[in-house]
């Protein structure tokens, strides 16, 4: 349990600090920490309105006062739980500065609370998120490299470092990020999506960072808020940006208000809500429930409001104090490390109410922001009621912009693998394209060859390098935003039957010290891994500056003969011709592609260039495919 | 070719009529046919246009009069084909009469033509189309029931009967449906759609129907004209209605047409056209084509513009006086016979823009109509485009009533037939169902358990009478307008792999005089088609007075442990809970079923029963299931 004499709060990009000689201090009662969060704020944001979260013992019962300048206390809000005090405040006008929040308690004692209102960095709101302009190179931090191996271990955390398991921690951080920084501009992505980075202070398998145990702390075996920062900072000097990875639904089950939680309703399925005669519920994963114009609500619930695992409680966005809790912590870290995106996990199984206020709330202080929801299923139809535009039936409005497209990248991965056949391998991409109707905007769904949960490209398709180079081409020129997982690029593998989550977020070669392997430098790699990273580097640059790729129009060809046609064109109708064409065929031996059905679409008086081996391309005549593969032809007749 | 001296008119109700002293006998010329089409129009249309098709030997050069009351000629077109010449008449006010048109050639000779402008059936502008009140029964009508053998072969036409082949004609007609409507009305459904019944004189495989050789005539093997009127009569006397089936994609390669074809673009790649040096080519059948945002045109015409087989040259319903003959050809069906419905065959294959003016003709002239399409993919957004009210991202909106639920019935069987798990079984159903907001309105779509064109039910449920009835059930209780193909109700078979179009659709037993078995009066049937018959028919009977049903609301619940549960209420939000429960059974043991998860939805201290047994079902209590199977609960209290 919290007391309080000495208070200790937590400040933006610190760790615990001491901070102010209390006014009033019980020689009766043990030091323990006062929290307030967020750590900070800022002057002039959009939204006005900030709401503290203060923890300590019997601390609603506190008086307010604050001196400051034009700040104003509006309130304050309790929970059921005395041991937490919601101070609404609005800073309307009012200046970056330090100011003093008190808190007095009954028995007389006082509290000063040293706060912080920064000044912005300049154009934070309009900042630019990611876009169909970018690249996404996703990255699982543990697993990337390893900059600094004497944070490998911490004295608070509780799971130590070893590699030698695949399901522990390997060391990975955020100085191994920044040292390779160069590596990733060079091979051409713009952005990075990087698992979470906050506490995870787990026992155990804590990895993966989606079991929080802190929302505004970065895992001290990652480096610190501070470092963070320095990330995002030294990225963007590269024109790379940072999205973080943010979950909503739920926390880890050491998360420090597990040992108080703030009311009987923050979590769903309260270990410790007897009265209610509760059993824990693990979530149903029934995600069309939240959907289906015939479901009830029961079934609702049982999806929503379940645990993931037991691991992972289960927060309850319908309450007020918590919704606002989560949207502040987005706004923090966007406005703190200077984000670019966010990657929100497991979207649908969050309140749908709280839902539509969270990403309004970001979407409203950074307009030109980018969020992108992980809606995992194969279905185009249950991804499309999430996105903003969309006029659902039900009447929900979502307000997130961008989600996963799982329903293209599992029809890419099958139609790849399967033979070419009257309904099978090409024709389903073919035909599942045209599903792209069902969305608000197509274009604005991130479109990936993989994930930290899906099973390694390359061993999907069969460890067929053609087949995998069609797919990197298929993402990276397709109408969407793209998103590579790291080490596609140099072919990683993993098992491909069920779930293998330590394979697949296997180190990256060259992360460690030692290492036999590079990535970064190409030491030890064989000849197909050093083709394949050369050829997602070329297509990478290539796409940087097709205004065709990134937002152009895209025809395609119903699929013949074991091969696939599409085009990119500068103007959306296609009025003006292509400016790409890309050939996806399956023949192993040589195939001719005649360019008489692409019609008006290319002139055939230009020259075009191969986009990967730079030779030229007359397009006056059928192109010959020497065998199994993707051909990228420029066809504007300039290099 | 045709010469004319003396005309030879088709008037309507019967077959070929030799009519009138021809004005002006020419003595050199021999004695042919002159066609006019319509056979006749009726007066008090709402549209009071009515175009002529008149075919003769240079009959486009003559000049036009009419002796009639308040019809005017608005006009004369040409096609390129001297032989045809196109009349339009205005009848706004015009009182039903017969009237006289007169042709005179440019030698001055002259040729009457005797025409009738009918009186209307009283409200038959407001005759109600098949609705969800209905149950429709498909007939197949070569192998329903021979009740004329004398009609099995005609002199005029080229195939002969052979019940001995499977793909022959069996001598089916509509004197046997007439005969057996006792049956249908006792079984309880109250619609029938019969496969096309106009002339296909094709030297062989013509018992189908699709290939149509004469729009304005009842093929001589199944009746004639009068008897389909007749048919659609004595059926309406007994609360059933008649749905014709109507094809505009294309026609038979016999048909009349063909000898002298209207127009040079009347038919796509017409095999005579040498001079634009096209080649005949089928339909590629890939229907995303005239949806797909990223389509080409020739791919969209590839599918449109191709022949269905070489026996069926596909028609250009973009040429407009071709699509008014169609769209006439189809009111005059409906007025002469007294229709309630079409379905329209292989609809997305037809022009999409004449489709719009198609369907809003027809539903113009009777509102309450009904047209149901057929467009066969799995994919509810496909389907769902076509469907009026859909406001599609293209601008394109239907104006077709309903469609055939393709999608839904696949899942059905699949989901029928897997064994429960995590994501196959009912769990497919219980999702699918969640794709229904893609649809302007899914209650509009027709659900079948089968068709002419798909495997026989039972034998693609495994010869599982269980399985059988739950398909039965759920077609029969879903949101849906339900469709029965004849020789469900009895088991009928067929092979499961690829097409077996002769198989599906073999003879209903007791159809033909000296049957060993027959569905109509029960003779024969083993107990389990007798079971089936039985079921069937409660179920159908029910059906009719179940306001839940035919437009109350539906909710489910999440499958579990081989259970799925639905109900239906009377109000669609379900607010007063539910009046049916159906209960799909997987398990092969005794299953116990709590209510509780159904909550407020089921008055527990009300007694239901089984619809099926009509034993009384307390609903107080658990529901034990002894196994696999359906299980209908009445939970009204209420007989």
């Amino acid at each position: 349990m919290f007391k309080f004499s000495t208070a200790i709060l937590l400040l933006a990009g610190s760790s615990l600090l001491s901070v102010a000689t209390p006014l009033a201090l019980m020689a009766d009662e043990a030091v323990t920490k006062l929290r307030v969060e967020p750590l900070n704020w800022w002057a002039g944001m959009k939204n006005p309105q900030l709401q503290l979260m203060v923890h300590g013992q019997s601390i609603a019962d506190s008086k307010v006062s604050i001196e400051a300048k034009q700040i104003k206390v509006l309130g304050v809000q309790h929970s059921d739980n005395k041991n937490y005090l919601f101070i609404d405040l609005d800073t309307t006008n009012a200046p970056a500065q330090a100011f003093s929040i008190t808190l007095t308690n009954i028995d007389g004692s006082k509290h000063t609370l040293a706060y912080q209102l920064k000044a912005r960095e300049p154009g934070s709101k309009q900042r630019q998120g990611f876009s169909n302009k970018d690249a996404i190179y996703l990255i699982t931090p543990d697993r990337f490299a390893n900059g600094d191996p004497n944070n490998d271990n911490h004295p608070k955390m509780l799971e130590l470092a070893n590699r030698a398991d695949k399901d522990g921690r390997h060391g990975g951080d955020i100085k191994g990020m920044i040292d390779n920084l160069d590596y990733l501009e060079d091979l051409g992505v713009t952005q990075l999506w990087i698992n979470p980075l906050t506490e995870n202070n787990q026992a155990q398998y804590s990895y993966h960072g989606y079991s929080v145990t802190d929302h505004y702390q970065i895992d001290p075996r990652y480096g610190t808020n501070e470092d963070y920062r320095q990330l995002s900072q030294r990225a963007r000097d590269k024109g790379i940006g940072i999205i973080a990875d943010v979950v909503v639904n739920h926390i880890g089950s050491n998360h420090w208000w597990m040992a108080d939680l703030p009311s009987k309703d923050w979590v769903n399925y309260q270990p410790n809500d007897h009265s209610a005669n509760k059993q824990i519920g693990f979530t149903s994963h029934r995600r069309t429930t939240v959907q289906d114009p015939y479901a009830v609500s029961s079934d609702t619930l049982a999806f929503t409001d379940g645990w993931f695992v037991d691991t992972m409680p289960d927060l309850n966005q319908r309450n007020p104090l918590l919704a606002t809790y989560l949207i502040q912590n987005s706004l923090w870290w966007i406005e703190h490390a200077g984000l670019s995106g966010i990657r929100e996990d497991t979207y649908s199984y969050a309140d749908k109410g709280f839902l539509i206020k969270w990403a309004k709330a970001i979407m409203d202080e950074y307009p030109n922001f980018n969020i992108v929801g992980e809606e995992w299923t194969a279905n185009p139809i249950t991804v499309s009621y999430w996105q903003k535009g969309k006029h659902n039936q039900d009447g929900y409005q979502s307000e997130l912009p961008s989600l996963m497209d799982f329903p293209l990248y599992e029809t890419l991965i099958s139609a790849l693998n399967e033979p070419e056949g009257w309904d099978t391998g090409f024709i389903k991409l073919y035909e599942f394209l045209g599903n792209d109707v069902v969305y608000a905007d197509p274009t604005q769904l991130v479109l990936f060859e993989g994930n930290h949960d899906t099973n390694r490209l390359y061993s999907l398709l069969g460890d067929d390098i053609a087949l995998t180079q069609m797919a990197m081409a298929y993402v990276l020129t397709s109408n969407r935003i793209p998103q590579l997982f790291y080490g596609t690029e140099i072919l990683m593998q993993s098992p491909t039957k069920d779930r293998n989550d330590g394979a697949v977020r296997a180190d990256m070669p060259g992360g460690w010290q030692d290492d036999a392997i590079s990535a970064f430098d190409g030491k030890g790699l064989i000849q197909s891994q050093s083709a394949m990273q050369q050829f997602t580097k070329r297509l990478l640059n290539y796409r940087r500056t097709s205004a065709a790729i990134i937002d152009g129009g895209l025809r395609h060809l119903v699929p013949q003969d074991g091969v696939y046609l599409q085009v990119r064109c500068e103007d959306k109708a296609c009025a003006k011709g292509a400016s790409l064409l890309v050939i996806y065929n399956k023949n192993e031996t040589s195939t001719e592609v005649d360019l008489a059905r692409l019609g008006e679409l290319v002139n055939t008086s230009a020259t075009g260039y191969n986009i990967i081996t730079q030779a030229p391309q007359p397009l006056d005549q059928a192109i010959v495919l020497a065998g199994k593969g993707v051909t990228l032809i420029d066809l504007t007749g300039k290099r």
